[in-house]
């Protein structure tokens, strides 16, 4: 492990800085909400259970304080009781109740409640998921999961949470509806079984504050979307706005929901999070989702971390957003305990089709949210009109209201007359309709299309505007609603804000983990909120196109929860693994995964690749670890005893830290070295250990097929791995020795065991990746 | 009959002066279309078939009258030929020509060819159709029967045209199918069969005419909607913009249905009419469907009731719309030998939903075309801009595109500031939404909705005044895209411009006949046409909702074909009887119908009432008529042998006129009374006898039940009518005496000829009106 760790550059200091501010920022004088973590095996016998045992501490500490009233607080207070991710609670507390609290028995660590940052149905289809075959025929469709959704609550009415063809509920399973404002436990069903609702951090963070909707029930969209993608029953006759249209259906249309809110239009905290995640573990969920994250942290102050540990070592595997900030390692959710997912386009895209005066039909993209009639319109092309950027378009053009106006592409984008601003234009002169020229990737992953027209690539746009100069009475004719598979484009492709690895928070493990569909994702959607607009009237639907990693991290969970329903002795890094070393690298014309930008994507980008769900159902072989490996990773990670047990807890047997190690049986291998001005690398080797477990069926022989990265030398021993039945297992060790790199460019390839007479292939990504680049 | 004449004024001399005015307009040197009609009896056995004795006449015309060249035409020519509906044939002749033409052998007349002027699907279900029982059951949904739709042409690919569940075709329909501008024949299936267009007469009347669409393809909607009115396939997941949505489905879905386009962008002639319902007569359709009608015009030179003539004495029955005039003898179609349909409200309503800011529900009237979302908004209700009648409402509201305004109800609505004029200021004013105060009928026959907002009656309209004036801060939300059966309303209405009886072609008939749904209704739309907009935005629809008697004709059109599947020995006017006598002129409520103004609306506005399909299947008895009873009619209608002969044509028997009688064997009874000072009207009385058929399976015995008119004395004999077996016939008198009136009003019964031990019930209406009160 000494050699890797020299590839490290802990960026601690700096996040120190950011927590140390806040803290400051938030000492003067007043009191706030702590997240704080106990040791169990402290509590006294005499405490009936842990709640009775935090008030108590918080009484004593009432008593040994001198009272101080700030604004809101007239005592410290506890706000949540936390016993299943970790222990602890999260209370009210002035700097100095703090202090003593930091002196009560069992204390291990406390830290500032934070704002939490948030981040279908086509997607069955081209994860090839089918009723007779494959992963839905295995497990039911997801028959008997419950999928866990942490978000902003749910719409219960929407189709997609009808209970037609689920079975009864099992006894443990009832009693976990909680009633509130709007939603009574009549709501739930036996598709989503569970509704809770975690806003005490909120109040207590400020209590005049009036929670508008204390309840379950969604008022953002977010929840109920996420939470229809991972297991919404099938919803026939449903679309975007004509877009779309057909049977939205979930991953796992047969699992069950249980929802779990704790963002609210007042705010979304670190302890409700925490308090929510602690109740979904308790109530027994198979999987968790979550598609929020924090930006700039360290784990032991990241909620989602911390609790996401507590319920992997409870057996549940947490599937969580990769984050759409892009570019340069602004990968949330990188914990080497979370599966971390990125998003992709599918093959499905949206169309209006340009028919011009002689004949040439084009297609372009559409999403305007209605079928306009533009029919045998003027289309004009102007040189002094086509920047599509001046407010007296209007003046200029005799018979506005008819003409088709076409809107050239503008290079610099970033300055605002790009897509979006030039249909703003267009729809300010009132014109019949646009043809916008424009090849920016963000129009394409983007529902918003106040205004008749299509965009056209360069290309395309061109055989326009020759067909308009060439022509005395140019027209054309739009139609819209077009919804198509495209044959001419590969799928998938990395969606370009789809944020980037590695995880500023842990460098040792290559993040994302998983890319999985993303962009524009029908799924469910409150229908008394704005989904989209036509000029200024807005427009509500019961499903809306939405894209981001948000809408990839529950297609990830859904197909973990069919695993899980298939294979319910798999630990969460088995089912992670079977993930993984499925995943696909390549599209469908078989060559590797691309940006929208047209550049080859890097694991650092699209983890293992694309998720196969049918491949994962039976991967051959995984790399499985236990709790204790994850704690044999946390003991290596340079904590203090309180960062530690911020993760490790009370409980005797987490306490073993003789085995450090970040060497975390894990499908996928990250070497980063740093910039190197001499370029001369050949210091730089790392070891890896891994171990494989045969799920399969029998015993089976796997050979070793490596993909060298550029710049590097990979050696594994031994190269032919024999596993005698099920359940065997078998290590092997990889080393990567760096060689140089004159564009110290980030560098991928793979490995892979290759089962003899079998089926099976086992896939591992390993990436090289200058490390200064990333944390610059 | 003497007596009976002595009601009727004749209308001739008005619109022999509007004809006459017609013809010398034409008249000055051009050439101009002619629809003649010919004694194919005088036809030389040389001729090998029709049409090469009508080119030949044309020839010899050409040789016999001075050459003269007009604008377009060198010659004489013919248009078409003529043989099924009436025999002759239309031409483009100088008056030198006609002149000519009308003294060759078997000339009978000749008349101007002129414009036809233009006038779905919960109704299957408000009809109780239902497939398991009633007409559907028995007719197998129509199975096997066709329907001719004589209109715009039809949208093929609409999904209510698909042909699943359809059985094969017979071979005598194959062929039928008529290729032509963007149609070929394999647009025709085994739902749509034929598909045939006639636009000579326009090409005659214009040869410089461009037929943009010179085929049976639909370019305005009209067409497309009636033939799937009547016979479109099950269509799911279809709806107006949301609205309404379900499955669309015509009346009689499995009916065929073949198209006749004789309405083109460029115009409808009559000598195109007659040739669609001459080639559809030929082609054997069972029923014909025509939601047009002509204004004022004479029997003898109206299209429509001529080739309707000639369609009914060859067994088909036409169902044609009673026109969209509203009050005052406009009813279009009033021929003896037509179907003539009023239109109807269904049960079904458009919303909005307005919820308070005090939580008041309050459910208004909207059909905007989209769910906008208009949630908390502050609520404005000002008497100076109640009116919203001023450009200015922008600029004297603080924060516009936020507000909610009230629009008052404006009593003048006539004068402009009505519903529409409101909803296009809010529109510029860019207001989040509008509240109309309105209790105008038309605004809930029209599906135009450009703008968010509901319209409310008046009580709730101060409902919601005086909760703003309560308020401090008032505000609302409003919720769209709400369908539903209200409950609270009688059902059906009759719709505010369904055109009133009698007719002014002839008064002996109370017409309209029958009414059937026709506001509202969801059928298939052409995808490429404006359906409905939002501001300035035009939208297309595949389903949309429209209104009018030509909604109404192709649900009767549906109903006789079903009532022709089960009882093919029926004739036409067996089958127009089985639908009156058992149609309801009761609401849901078990009252009178009304009009949308709550008056109680008479025979002259519903006639026998609202079609009951399941009862016509079933009527007990028939007021049947044989064409020689058609031809006594036209007998006694004091035609000249010309006009005569225009129905009659050249057949033997048809000649008879030795049983003059206007005493038709109709199932209504009309008495009408000039107006008279005195009031005196003891002299007034008027005599019918009628004849019924058992079309029950046995015999039976039916005792009568008369509800008598206001200000009259009916009188039948006998009382009690015994029928010994199925098809026996049965004779009774029936005699009305008018003993004065006050107010001079219409008034109106019915007999009821109920069945002892039985089912069945044979209702005719009674109606008395003030003739001269009509013609004025």
């Amino acid at each position: 492990m000494g050699s890797r760790m020299g590839f490290l550059y802990f960026p601690h200091l700096i996040l120190f800085s950011w927590a140390l501010s806040a803290h400051l920022l938030l000492a003067i004088g007043q009191r706030s909400t702590y997240i704080v973590h106990l040791d169990k095996s402290f509590m006294p016998t005499v405490f009936a259970d842990h709640h009775h045992w935090h008030s108590s501490t918080i009484d004593s500490i009432k008593a040994a304080v001198p009272s101080s009233v700030d604004r809101f607080h007239s005592a410290p207070k506890l706000v949540y009781s936390y016993d299943n991710v970790f222990h602890g609670f999260s209370a009210v507390l002035s700097i100095d109740e703090l202090a003593a609290l930091k002196k009560s028995p069992g204390f291990i660590s406390a830290y500032n409640d934070r704002t939490v940052e948030p981040q279908t149905t086509h997607t069955s289809d081209f994860l090839k998921l089918a009723p007779s075959s494959g992963l839905w025929k295995a497990s039911g469709l997801g028959q008997d999961v419950i999928i866990g959704v942490l978000d902003g609550g749910i719409w219960p009415e929407s189709a997609s949470f009808r209970d037609d063809g689920m079975p009864e509920i099992p006894k443990r399973w009832k009693g976990i509806c909680k009633p509130g404002t709007q939603f009574n436990t009549s709501m739930c069903n036996r598709k989503l079984i569970g509704a809770n609702y975690f806003n005490k951090g909120i109040l207590a963070n400020d209590p005049t504050i009036n929670i508008s909707m204390n309840s379950a029930r969604d008022t953002d969209g977010h929840g109920t979307h996420c939470a229809s993608i991972a297991a919404g029953n099938f919803a026939r006759g449903v679309s975007h706005f004509g877009y779309a249209a057909g049977t939205a259906r979930g991953v796992a249309p047969r699992a069950r929901i249980a929802v779990y809110k704790f963002s609210f239009d007042e705010g979304e905290l670190t302890s409700d999070l925490i308090a929510a995640m602690d109740q979904a573990v308790a109530d027994g969920v198979d999987v968790i989702s979550i598609s929020f994250g924090y930006g700039l942290i360290p784990l032991y102050e990241d909620a989602i971390s911390i609790a996401s540990f507590g319920a992997m070592m409870k057996g549940v595997l947490v599937s969580a957003a990769a984050g759409n900030d892009g570019r340069g390692a602004n990968v949330l959710n990188g914990s080497p305990w979370i599966l971390c997912v990125a998003s992709g386009h599918t093959d499905r895209r949206f169309a209006g089709t340009l028919t011009l005066g002689n004949g040439l039909k084009i297609r372009g993209w559409s999403l305007f949210p209605a079928r306009a009639f533009v029919k045998d319109s003027p289309l004009i092309y102007n040189k002094t009109l086509a920047a599509c950027d001046s407010d007296e378009l209007l003046s200029q053009l005799s018979d506005p209201e008819r003409t088709i106006l076409i809107c050239d592409y503008n290079a610099d984008e970033e300055v605002g007359f790009g897509f979006s601003s030039q249909i703003s234009q267009v729809n300010q002169a009132r014109l019949k309709a646009g043809i916008f020229i424009s090849e920016d990737p963000r129009v394409f992953q983007s529902s918003s299309f106040p205004y008749p027209g299509v965009v056209v690539d360069k290309k395309k746009g061109n055989q326009i505007i020759n067909y308009v100069k060439s022509s005395v009475a140019p027209t054309a004719t739009i139609t819209f609603h077009e919804t198509y598979v495209d044959k001419e484009r590969p799928a998938p492709v990395l969606a370009g804000n789809s944020a980037q690895g590695p995880s500023k928070s842990y460098l040792g493990i290559a993040k994302p983990d998983i890319m999985a569909p993303g962009v524009l994702i029908l799924a469910a959607f409150p229908p008394n909120l704005v989904s989209e607009s036509i000029q200024n009237i807005q427009l509500t639907s019961d499903y809306e196109l939405k894209s981001g990693t948000s809408m990839a991290t529950p297609h990830a969970a859904g197909i973990a929860a069919m695993l899980k329903a298939v294979h319910p002795e798999w630990s969460p890094s088995a089912i992670r693994s079977a993930m993984m070393t499925t995943a696909n690298p390549l599209d469908n014309t078989k060559k590797p995964i691309r940006r929208d930008n047209n550049v080859v994507a890097t694991p650092l980008e699209i983890g293992a690749g694309h998720v196969d769900p049918n491949r994962a159902l039976d991967p051959g072989l995984v790399y499985d670890a236990t709790p204790q490996d994850y704690i044999n990773l946390i003991c290596s990670m340079n904590f203090t005893e309180e960062q530690f047990k911020t993760f490790a807890r009370s409980s005797a047997n987490y306490h073993d830290c003789s085995n450090p190690s970040a060497d975390l049986n894990y499908p996928s291998f990250i070497a980063l070295y740093p910039f190197n001005p001499e370029r001369n690398y050949t210091w730089l080797e790392q070891k890896f250990r891994r171990t494989l477990t045969n799920v399969g069926e029998a015993g089976a022989t796997y050979k070793l097929k490596i993909e060298t990265p550029k710049n590097s030398k990979v050696s594994v021993s031994p190269q032919k791995l024999v596993f005698k039945g099920k359940n065997d297992k078998q290590s092997y060790s990889l080393t990567i020795r760096y060689v140089g790199d004159n564009d110290q460019s980030t560098n991928f390839g793979s490995i892979t065991w290759v089962e003899e007479n079998g089926n099976h292939s086992v896939r591992s990504p390993i990436v090289t990746s200058l490390i200064v680049q990333v944390w610059e």
